[in-house]
C-alpha cells in the first residue's frame, strides 16, 4: 500500500443549517467520516443497502427497554412497510408492548427517587420510566384468559414462541402494536428466551389453572428449526441489532447453522469488545465464526439506540422515500 | 442529619505491602472505602454475610464467556463447597464446560487478527480467546448422542432444563466440569435461553435423526415453575451476579413470583444504568419491582467479572478459612 | 408528593416521517422524554435557553480531538454568531485547528491498521484518522516564527494564553480557522495546559534561537485572573463541555472563584461518575461546590460528542432561524 | 503462521485458595490470560520490568481523584522507594495531597445525595467522598502564606512548576505527604495545568496582595524544557498512567520531543478508543507517532484504578520483596 493511499480522502468539517434534515445531517457525519460520526454514517449506508437488497431478509434483534421508552411506533411502522422481516425480541420488550395494546401506559418519570417509596406505590421503575403496577396486572389478566383460550384451541399441540406470538397477535386491536403489526404484516417474532418475562408468570397463573396437562406446551427448541429453516429460504440475510444478548446470538447462530453467513449486520450497543461478551462483539469477531461473510456490510456503532436507531432510520425513510413499501422476505 | 455524621468517617490511605494476602489488601480497600475500591470492599462482605446465612439460597447467574476465560474451576469448586446453591446460566457458558469436558479446550490467542483467516483455519474467536471447531465437532457429537439416550429413556416424557442438565451431568465424568459438580452437588442449573446456544444445534440432528416424536422436549416455561418453587422453599434469597441479561433477570423475577424479595444482592458488570437496559440497572431500582428487599445487603461492583470475581471469591475464602463446607439450601 | 403526579406524562412513542428536520426529530425525542433521548432533547432546551439569555456568557470547553475530527467549521461557526462566547480549549485542539489554517489535513483512516508501518511511512494516527507529519512540521515552523516574531513585537512582557491566541489568530488568513474567527469575533480563547501540545515544541525551538531573555513568556496563572475577571463582569455564565478534562474544570472553577455559580451547564461525554473523575461528575455534584446553582438547567448527554454536537447545534440554529446573531458577551 | 501456533496455549482455569498472596492470584490471572485478567497479570509483568531495568526512567502520570480517594500513601512510597522518578499530575490531586499536609481530611460520604444539601452544609462532594470546605480554606491560607514567602525569596524570578512544587514540598512536614515525599526523594512533580485548580485561587489571592510585580511567575513553558532535558538525559523510559488527560499526554509528548520512544507504557483508565481522545487511545496508537517504541513492554488496563493500581502495586512488592530500594534515575 502507498502512503498516498493512506491520505486519500480528508476529512470535510460538517457544515450546519437551520432547517437541515436528518439525512443531510448524516451527509455531514459521513463528510466527517470520523469517530462515532463515521460509524453512525456508514450505519445508514448498511441499513439502506439491506433493505434495497430485494433478496434479503432483514432481522431486527432487540434487547434492553427501548420498547417502553419510546420505540414502539418506529418499530411497529418498520414491520408494516415490511423493512424488517423478523422479529427477535426479550420477552419483556413484548410484554411492554401488550400492557399498552391493552391501554396501560409507561411514564416519564426520574432515576433518583427512592425506589422504596415507589414500591409502597406500586410504581416500578426502568431508569427514568415509572410503570403502575395496575398495568401490568391488566395485562397480565387478559394474556393469562388469551393463553387459557388459545391451550382450549391447540388441544395440547406443542407451539414455538413465534407460533404463540402469532396468535397473540390475532387478538389484539390495538393498530400501534408491534405484536399486532407483525400478525398483519406475517413478520414472526422469535423469543428465545420468552420465559425470561413477565410471560412466565402469565403461563405460571395459567397452568395452576388448567388441568395442567391442557396447559399451554411451548417447545424450548421449536424455534431453533423455525428460524433456521427460515434462514435457508432466504437468500440474503441482513441483521440489525438493538442492544445485543439472547436476541443478537440467536439470529447470528441461526445464519450459522442454515450454513450461510450474514450479508449485512449493523449493531447499536454501548458494550464494548474487551470484556469478551457477545454484546460487545465486533462483527470482525463474528467473520471468525462463519456467521458473517468476509464481505458483508458491516458497522457497530457505540450510542445510546434511542438516540442512534431513530436518526438511522429517519435517515433511511429520507432516502426510500414517500409511500416505500418493501416486499419482504423470505 | 447533622453535619458532622457526615463527615464522621475519613478516608484511610491505603498501604500495601510484600506478601499481604487477597483479603489483607481487601481490608485496604475497605480502609479507602471510595469508588471502585469502596464497592469492591463492600462486596466481599455482602458476599461473605450471604453465604454465612444458613437460611439463605444463593444464586449464581451467569453471562458473558467467562467460563471459557478462565473461571470454569472456581464456579465448579464454588459449587461443590456449597457457596453456591442454583446456577442460571446463559447456554454458551455450559457448552464451553462440556466442551473442555469432552477433551477439548479454549486457548490464549490475540484480538488483533485477521478474522477471516481465522475462519479459514476453523478457530473461532471469543475476544482473545481461541477455539478450534474440532472441539465444538466434538462435544456435539458426543451431545447428540446424549440427546437420543435421554430420549429413549425418557419416552417422551417433557424436561425442563435443568432436568436436562442434571441428566447431562450424570454422565459426564470429568470432576472439573460446572455441569458435572453440579449433578454431584444437587445444584440446579436452569438455562432460560438454553436454545439461544450450540444447544439448538444439537437438539436440531438429535431431532432430525430421531423420529420427530421422539426427539426431546424440553418444556419452556417448566423452569419457571421449579425455580419459583425454589424460591418459595427458601427463607432467604441471595444473588450473585456476573454479567445479567438473562440469567440476573431470571433470579430476580423468580424472587418476585415467588413474592419474596431477595435479601443480598451482588451484582458484577460493566453496563451503566443510563441506558435502561436490565444488565445495567441499579440494586435500587430492583427495590422499586420488589424483586429486592429494601434493607437488603445489596452493592453493584464495576468491572471486568475476570478480575472482580476471583478476588472476592478469594477474599471470601480466607474469611472462611480452610476446609469450609457450607450445607446449602434450600 | 402523590401517586397520580408520579404517573402525569406518559411516554409518547416517536414517529418518524422522510424529510424531517432535525429538530423536528429532537421533538419526537422530547415526546419519549427517555434514556438517552430524554436527555439530548432536555440538552437542546438548556443550550436554546442559555444562548437566547442575552445576559449570559456562553463558555465552549472543548477536550478530546474533535476539531481534527470535522467539528472545526462548527466551532467556528458557533464563535462569529456569537452563539458561544469564550473558547476554553486543549492546546492539542487549537493545534489541530492552525495546522488546517497552514493548509494540512486531517485524513480518514482506519483504527485497525499497524502502527509501525504508520510510523515509517510519518502518518501519525488519532483513532481513524491519519495526519501527515509534514502538516506538523509545517505548522511547527510557520508558529515558531510567530513566536518569534510576537517575541519581538512584546519585547519581554508577559502573555496569558488568550493574549497569545489572540495574536496567532490576528496573523491567520484562513476564514475558516477557530483561532481566527475568534480574534475577529472577540472571543477569547484560554488554554489552561498549552504547553501540554505541540505549542510546547513550538516554543522550545522558539526559545532556543531566540537569545533566551527574549523568549516568550507565557504567564501560567494570568489567564486564571482573566477568566474570572470575564466571570465577574458576566451577568449569567453558561458552559457547554465536549467531553471535560482540563477545559470543564477551569471553566467550572472560574464561575467558583468569581463567586457566582453557573446558570446553565451542558455536558457531552462519555465518561462516567462512578470512578470519581472531574469529566465523569453530574452536574449535580458540580453543586455542591457552588460551581453551579441549585436552579440552573443543567443536563449530562452520555454519547459522543462527533454525534450528540452537531445533532444539538442543528436542533438550535433550526429554533433560532436563518440569520440570527447574537449580541455576545460579557 | 501455522494453524498450531494459534493454538498453542490452552486457557488454565483460575484456582483460589484462602490466604493466598496478591501476587499469587495475579499467576491464577497469567494462567487463564484473557479479558481483563489477562491484561492486569501483563501490566504486573510490565511493571515489574519497567521497575527492575536500572537504565529507565519510570514516569507516572495522575489523573482523576484518586489521591483524595485513598492512594495518597501508596503513591508517597512508590516515591520514596523510588519505584517512580517522575511524578506529573492534575493540580488537583496535588491540592488534596496538601489539604492532608495541613491536617484536613477527606470523608467516606455517599453520591445518593441531595447536593445543595450539602451545599449549604460547605461539603464539597467527589462521587462518594465528602470534602469539608474548612479544609480548603485552611489550605489555600497556608499555601497563600508559603506563595508570599518564596515570592519573596525569589524576588522576581521565573519558576517553573516544578521548581515551585519543589519549594513547597521543602515547607512540610508531614511525611506521609507526597509533595514531601518527592521532595525528599528528588523526585520532581511537574502540573502541566497547575492553574486549573485550587492553585489559581491561591496565586490570585497571594498576586492581589502581593505588589504585583513581586508575585509569583511560573512560566507555562519552562516545564516542557525541563522534561524534555529529563527524558533526554534518561537512557529508558517508563510510563503508568492512571486515568490519562494532560498527564499522560505530556509524558508521551516528552519522549517524542526528546526523540526516544518510550521503553514501557501502562495505562489504567476506564476510557476507550472508539470517541478518539487521548485518554483512551490505544498504546498501538502511540507507536505511529513515535512516542512509543515497537518493542516496547505496553499494556492498557480497563478499570478503575482504585482497584487496578495497588493490586499491580501490591503483587509488584512481593515480587519485589521486603526492603527493595530502588536508586532511581535518570
Amino acid at each position: 500500500m502507498k502512503r498516498e493511499d493512506l491520505l486519500a480522502e480528508p476529512v470535510l468539517h460538517m457544515k450546519l443549517q437551520p432547517y437541515m434534515t436528518v439525512n443531510q445531517l448524516i451527509q455531514q457525519f459521513s463528510n466527517s467520516g470520523c469517530f462515532g460520526a463515521g460509524r453512525l454514517a456508514a450505519a445508514c449506508g448498511v441499513f439502506e443497502n439491506m433493505v434495497r437488497d430485494e433478496k434479503c431478509t432483514v432481522f431486527l434483534a432487540l434487547a434492553g427497554a427501548v420498547v417502553p421508552a419510546g420505540l414502539r411506533s418506529i418499530i411497529a411502522d418498520l414491520i408494516r412497510k415490511r423493512l424488517i422481516d423478523v422479529l427477535v425480541s426479550t420477552g419483556a420488550n413484548m410484554i411492554h408492548d401488550l400492557i399498552e395494546a391493552q391501554g396501560g401506559h409507561h411514564y416519564k418519570g426520574h432515576w433518583f427517587v427512592d425506589d422504596f417509596f415507589l414500591y409502597k406505590y406500586h410504581i416500578n421503575r426502568i431508569y427514568d420510566i415509572f410503570v403502575p403496577r395496575e398495568d401490568f396486572v391488566k395485562a397480565d389478566k387478559i394474556l393469562i384468559e388469551m393463553f387459557d383460550e388459545i391451550a382450549k384451541e391447540k388441544q395440547g399441540q406443542v407451539l414455538s414462541t413465534s407460533e404463540l406470538m402469532r396468535l397473540i397477535g390475532s387478538r389484539l386491536e390495538d393498530p400501534k402494536s408491534i405484536v399486532r403489526a407483525a400478525y398483519e404484516a406475517n413478520v414472526p417474532i422469535f423469543l428465545p428466551a420468552m420465559r425470561d418475562s413477565e410471560f412466565a408468570y402469565v403461563h405460571i397463573v395459567h397452568a395452576e389453572r388448567s388441568k395442567k396437562e391442557k396447559a399451554l406446551l411451548v417447545d424450548s427448541f421449536k424455534g431453533s428449526s423455525e428460524i433456521v429453516a427460515l434462514a435457508e429460504r432466504s437468500r440474503h440475510l441482513g441483521m440489525v441489532v438493538i442492544g445485543g444478548g439472547v436476541p443478537r446470538n440467536t439470529v447470528q447462530h441461526a445464519a450459522l447453522m442454515a450454513d450461510k453467513g450474514l450479508d449485512y449486520a449493523l449493531i447499536i450497543t454501548t458494550d464494548r469488545p474487551e470484556y469478551g461478551g457477545l454484546s460487545g462483539s465486533t462483527p470482525e469477531e463474528t467473520i471468525s465464526w462463519g456467521k458473517l461473510k468476509k464481505k458483508a456490510g458491516k458497522v457497530m456503532v457505540i450510542g445510546d439506540a434511542m438516540i442512534i436507531f431513530p436518526i438511522m432510520v429517519a435517515a433511511a425513510l429520507e432516502r426510500f422515500g414517500k409511500d416505500f413499501q418493501r416486499k419482504g422476505n423470505p
